[in-house]
């Protein structure tokens, strides 16, 4: 097993929950107040929002397009150093669903794990193997694949029916089968679609799972694991984004981080419970 | 048609021709040399390269990863600005192949179109409708969806049968007809397979494909255009990239920048005199 996976799996152990924090700082939530004034205002609040979270943390999950939207990639880059010098044992993603050619990916991997230094990237699997191999090969770092994501229409390709199996379901079949030579390859299932969780786990065993699309885009926590946690109870790293962050806007007064705190608290312990609940 | 279009077709008759100049800025090129005593020693490259094939281009195409890998997003910018300022004729594409659920897409066509100010992007189809409405949203914009990409493992999915259709075959369909609302629209049709040209030219009628793999990924030029031409002989815009920009490449001396306006000639003229043969 990789750095990344030995990483995670020390974290969801010490926290006893497995809950990964997605960092989508969108301005709304804070560019009119104190942080105009700073030099670096995204990386101002994802300071904050990562000590106000980091005790319940598994992984941090940086949303790239946040930043990317705004020419804010210094401020990215320097959060992702905050991170890990100052939460070392929490392993940082960045989500920003790669893919291209072999020597295009290659320049996408350099991206992510030498000039920004994350843990994990998320690939999308859409150009094959070549495009999957040069990300694969850091073998450090993780590799989460898209194979079943969280969005209303991910059925129109995801789910056409290709031969006795689903696309979604080819592509876990690669993931488990050529992808992962250096056991660091890993798949987004999104939490809206429950049933495809235990379909894809038949198909990749113990192969660890990046779970979006609970909170804000109404998946069911307690159906995902019941189809999605490995025999040994384990495999899946759950995501919340805008319902952790959301909670500590207050409209025009100051965002609340003991609020956000609060919510990743409530967040990490519904995940404790319901699997308590379930074994 | 929306603007894009319009942009690209009068540029296809201004030239006789319809290639796509890619602006890979590879930093082997150029970093050795007089470039990084500039602050931005991306612009000033690419600047030159945009100035010594603006004569021959239908269109220019920046790589993305080739800035992003190196913390280079200001020199994107500064460069799409230079071409769109100084080239106003020639629409400039990002080439970022981008593809997230809908609230972050929104943040990927405020990057591209915004931010970058482009007119065109390359999107990944694999997420569905509310991953490609977005950007299509943006209707005087080109959105240039990936069907059958150039590299050699994309036949790992794409060429899964689903039904009675290969899966690149679905994509086009679905791109013709749902996400065309706006006839904003097109796809990257790989030189490698020119077979796969006929088979989505049927599908998806006059739109226009985007063509890489001619040159250093050793797609044919008159096959592809045997395959992939409208009844009318257009529907093809023609991406060089290494093979135009590596031609300045003299290792430690200078890089010859008439090298690549002669490399862009020759690929011009190759696509004119080859299309005058088939037609």
């Amino acid at each position: 097993m990789g750095k990344f996976y030995q990483k995670l799996n020390a974290r969801f152990r010490s926290t006893e929950s497995s809950l990964c924090i997605g960092l989508d700082p969108h301005p709304a939530y804070f560019l009119k107040e104190k942080y105009p004034k700073s030099e670096h205002p995204y990386l101002a609040f994802c300071r904050e929002l990562i000590d106000a979270t980091a005790e319940f943390a598994c992984a941090f999950k940086f949303q790239f397009a946040c930043f990317g939207s705004r020419g804010m990639e210094d401020d990215l880059e320097f959060a992702v150093h905050y991170a890990r010098s100052n939460h070392p044992d929490i392993p940082v993603i960045l989500d920003s669903k790669r893919g291209d050619i072999d020597s295009t990916a290659a320049q996408y991997a350099e991206e992510a794990f030498t000039r920004y230094g994350v843990d994990g990237l998320t690939v999308n699997p859409y150009l094959g193997s070549d495009s999957i191999d040069v990300f694969a090969g850091y073998s450090d770092c993780g590799v989460i694949i898209l194979c079943r994501t969280s969005n209303p229409s991910s059925a129109e390709l995801q789910e056409l029916k290709c031969g006795d199996m689903m696309l979604f379901e080819h592509v876990a079949h690669l993931a488990a089968s050529k992808w992962n030579k250096n056991n660091n390859v890993s798949l987004v299932m999104g939490a809206t679609h429950p049933e495809s969780l235990s379909r894809v786990r038949q198909i990749v065993g113990n192969m660890p799972f990046l779970v979006p699309g609970i909170g804000a885009q109404g998946g069911k926590l307690k159906s995902v694991m019941e189809h999605g946690l490995t025999e040994s109870g384990d495999g899946l790293l759950i995501n919340v984004s805008r319902s952790i962050v959301e909670a500590g806007w207050r409209g025009d007064l100051d965002f609340d981080f003991q609020a956000v705190h609060d919510a990743a608290r409530h967040y990490s312990g519904l995940i404790k419970s319901t699997k308590s609940e379930l074994s």
